[in-house]
């Protein structure tokens, strides 16, 4: 039995290529994500064509015990979740506060925060009792400065990224490691940055930032969601940056 | 008509103490906590006799409409608020992850950021319309590091600070300035560290710090608030901390 | 006789500035600056024209003792050092490494590193002996991110900052208070700001800031530094920052 | 021709062990050292038993010319430098001001900062007109947090982390990737820390920490020197950290 590489928000972006990287790498991967039941399926088709082990799972991360529920699942019907990618983003645009809602701030919560931290309450038991178990999260520069316009996905980041700390302060010791993986620019996924800005002005800026690596890859940070994931426990890395080398560093003006 | 000095959080410790100072430099301080009546009836009385005026309201904070009934009501009851101190805190004490359930994880978020999400979204726009407002943010070391024990009080409070900063961010170039205030150290303060040491280990603590400062003195740092109030527009602090000269700054050993 | 406060890098900026604040609250304001005796002794005169107290030192701070004997000069004839402002900019102008020489480099450090160090080791001896002291050190946003063509400034700021945090670790228990004042915007500074752009540019700029207070205003930074000097140890802030309401913060996007 | 990986402070922990890993991967390892040409001499020969190509050169890195006269001798006589491995460390041990002689900051300076500056300024003018090149820079706690006790080696590590920034700021478009490697706790080192705590202490923390991994072991962090050196330009790491999974991290208390 294949161990898993559970991925919590898995479009055709950074989670479809981290779980794909895993699966050929030995691990089962299995996908979830909210919508689109057809492109799940395909994602899941590349995997299984690839000689690669994968599972497609449709849930709401923010209903009740949806996320629960997927990892007890996996558990007793797949394997021991040795992995999982935390991918789900709460990113909804710029919006100054008076176009924020009170729902879209708590939804910015829901996501970023509070599911991390249910995850968390769920499997992290799971892998303590094993000895072993890595949580790799999906950041956003949002989570260490807050920009005019990102009051709900910096408030959410920020708190995401403490949760990590506060994560392995308690879990490392016990084996666990939590990776908080900050992507520090406009990612090439068709999924989300793409949908955000459509499918113009999306084409304008992969041509604008250098053609085919000026955005940063999926499949290229999942090379590093991979190694973060084979670090040997004596050389654990807790929190790194990712960027195109085109890009500007977030400390860095504009 | 006073300017008002409104307090969300206002217990015996910094909260009431903010607010006698700003009552003392002219402002009508509106003092709202949870609960005591007794108590903030006391606070309210202390500053009257000092010559100085005070209102007292009992709100919880995290009910649907209790900040922004409050902020209508003072102004159009008692004069425009110029200045909020917002001073709700959202430390449980260490609790590890297994201790900690989803309502008091929600409950933090709902105290730390959420309730100043919405207290924004209320007052900044009678600020910005007025071209002026100060909003000075209790926050604390979780804010910038997540300790063992520390998930909830650690996410709420790094969602506060990215809050502080994104509103700066849009708001800051019309007039109203936030401060984000890191109370790194142990306030001596009856009511709330107090309460969760108990009267025994409270006394202690206070004597082992040395004697009459090893705490974080309320009226001292009352100091602090007040003089980031009186900032000149081209001169404003956005973030800074606070700690007793004896204790050891958080990014040091302990 | 007047405590003293201590001015090293005093030009009609922030260093005169703050020097004349803390005359006209009792101290006797040493200002020593590099060269321009002119300039100083008007900056001299002005001070006692106000019914304040001041001396003035020409001295080049990177000259071996320089430093060292002005701290004993003044501690032998004019009065205790209680306050020391460390003002030594190290701004050379934006240069892309290969503009930036090994000497520029070394200067860079000179002035915003070693200097501050030196002065550590000759101040602080004589301040833990009397059990207090207070040392304001003006630092730049490049203490924190290091921008394109800031090699030499950078470099000698990020050693200043942490410089700051090793003093206050072994001196804050004995009384000394070290701030580290990090100045995030351009300051309406004609020695400085102006020399470096020239007249025409630096009017432009004052313009464009939004006339009167778009740019840092060195009388209104100076009720900052004195604030902090004046904050009761039970209350001590290590750092903060200031920008002018018009301006962005470093870690939003210009 | 192979490709070179320069490593600067090439010891028997992080710099030797570094230097075989890329050697085991087809560079060939430039090994350069203060002293114990017999420590090199076996260094070279355990590289070169495994099948791999490696050179020694010995030279004092804060000699004039030192640093730039290796550059310009490997690039004339072994390769293009592809890679260098920043490791000359600047820890002198907890020593508080009294006993920090300015040739001791100097000396930290001239290390940890004036080293890489020189280094940076030979071998980027290299690398930009061949559009690639990786610095990797071992940094330590200190240069984010400074310690009592660590007033030069804070102050270098500061710097040293400033200037890796502000070398990615201009030369990351160039093609040229500096990353930051911040090692957060004690190195399995012979050379290093058990030169620094003396055989007895060296093994005892060996045995605390966990027999074989709770220090951090070169050969495991070699895996992220090398993994960093392989990201593609789409997918840069600027900092990351390393501890063990028995460590607290640095933002932690300990």
């Amino acid at each position: 039995m294949k161990p898993v590489c559970l991925v919590i928000g898995a479009g055709a972006g950074i989670g479809g290529t981290v779980g794909a990287k895993f699966a050929s790498e030995g691990y089962h991967a299995v996908l979830c994500r909210r919508s689109d039941k057809d492109g799940l399926d395909r994602l899941v088709e590349g995997i299984k064509t690839a000689g690669g082990e994968a599972t497609g799972l449709l849930l709401n991360a923010i209903e009740d015990d949806a996320i629960e529920n997927a990892v007890t699942h996996v558990e007793q019907n797949i394997g021991p979740i040795e992995v999982v990618i935390y991918n789900l983003g709460a990113q909804i645009g710029d919006r100054p506060l008076e176009d924020t809602s009170y729902k879209a701030f708590e939804m910015g919560w829901r996501l970023a925060t509070f599911g991390l931290f249910r995850l968390a309450k769920t499997v992290c038991p799971l892998m303590a009792e094993r000895g072993s178990g890595k949580i790799i999260v999906t950041s956003a520069t949002a989570a260490v400065r807050g920009n005019k316009g990102q009051h709900s996905h910096a408030a959410a980041m920020g708190g995401r990224r403490m949760l990590c700390q506060t994560l392995n302060a308690q879990y490392a010791p016990q084996g666990i490691h939590v990776t908080h993986i900050l992507v520090d620019g406009a990612v090439d996924a068709p999924d989300t940055l793409g949908k955000m800005l459509g499918p113009e002005l999306f084409q304008k800026l992969r041509e604008t930032r250098g053609a085919e690596d000026g955005l940063l890859i999926p499949a290229q940070m999942a090379e590093t969601y991979y190694h973060v994931a084979t670090q040997h426990r004596s050389a654990w890395t807790h929190e790194l940056d990712l960027r195109a080398y085109s890009d500007v560093a977030w400390w860095n003006h504009a």
